[in-house]
């Protein structure tokens, strides 16, 4: 198959072929399906990507720590998938998720807790919606 | 400044300081302002990052052409940003636009334009939001 015709069967096919990259993964954006704000980025492999599919709940792969992980497995915080979609060329995930509690890990519902600005001495940052939902010292044994 | 004190800065910070991956780039998600439906996952460097904030217009880094380009200079369907917001560990941005016309190449007016089910025979794809708002091969010279 020609690159040029390869290329039509993942964006205009229904085959679920999933892009991984050199790494084995997909990038995964979590919205919520109340709200439609951003909750989270993050990672899937394809047992990740299957375990999500198959159950309902989303499961990740921690870069960091190189491990397959449910999401709100230690804090609770788990996400239900409404809705889950691939992208054109199948690199990048869309889930939009039923969101227990808080998604980010620092306590907030959304890892998107700062606002970036312009200005004449560079980007600055801005809380907006920070507050925390719980205390990340008390849900995480850290 | 130890690793906990170097990203408690991080999170909990103001300073902007993209977190850049090993190829200098975040990841990027581009969300409808008015309906918050994500348009597109892409990737800026410094410069894309840079441009993005001081004119409002979103610029991207593509990695496949390995160049900087800003959305909708082929095509004319630009996106205007509303709103630029950074994740807690600072490797990804979301940036609420208003988005001329189609965001998605295929002509789509989002690049998430198929559904993933699960099922006995393995998941599948199936369009959904899937009309085309004009057609690429005229747009582009492919």
């Amino acid at each position: 198959m020609s690159t040029s015709a390869h290329n039509h069967a993942i964006e205009e096919g229904l085959a679920f072929q999933p892009k991984f990259d050199a790494s084995g993964l997909v990038t995964c954006v979590a919205t919520d399906a109340a709200t439609g704000d951003v909750l989270m980025v993050a990672h899937m492999n394809d047992e990740a990507l299957r375990k999500t599919i198959a159950s309902g709940d989303a499961w990740y792969f921690s870069r960091s720590r190189q491990a397959l992980w449910r999401k709100g497995e230690s804090s609770g915080h788990t996400q239900r998938v409404v809705e889950m979609r691939m992208d054109c060329d199948q690199d990048a995930v869309w889930i939009r998720v039923e969101q227990t509690g808080a998604a980010c890990h620092t306590g907030r519902r959304s890892c998107f807790y700062r606002k970036i600005d312009g200005g004449e001495g560079g980007a600055k940052l801005s809380f907006v919606d920070a507050d925390k939902m719980f205390d990340p010292k008390k849900v995480y044994r850290t």
